[in-house]
């Protein structure tokens, strides 16, 4: 059994509205020190997989074919 | 200037409707293997700040204050 860490994160060329926003928010705390906020999604899920291999191919699909839109959105996983 | 990598997941005890969601549609696309799925907020953000212990400071209370929602969910991050 595998875990897969998985983080779907907007394209740097793609505006972030909830981004400024935190830090706007982050700002009004007394936060100045902070910039280029970016929010993306977290996804973690357990893999019954053979090898890692197997579920870095699963991992992998799964970005591809639902967890992300490939045209505004890049990911990166782990396979633990 | 670090960059603070921040990952923000419901509560283990917390129901998580979307990661169900999310393994029911992953299912029906044929990944029968996967269990566990969890939805979470990935935040990235720079700071300027002088050493990392200043970093892990107002990322920590940045978690702390704004966030997370402290009673449903817990964060982690990283500073690099």
């Amino acid at each position: 059994m595998f875990t897969a860490k998985i983080k779907v994160t907007l394209r740097k060329t793609i505006l972030d509205p909830q981004g400024k926003t935190v830090e706007h928010s982050l700002k009004s705390l007394g936060y100045d020190n902070i910039s280029g906020t970016r929010i993306g999604k977290y996804v973690e899920m357990k893999i019954d997989a053979k090898s890692k291999e197997e579920a870095n191919k699963i991992a992998e699909e799964s970005c591809k074919r639902l967890l992300s839109n490939p045209v505004m959105e890049d990911y990166e996983f782990e396979i633990i």
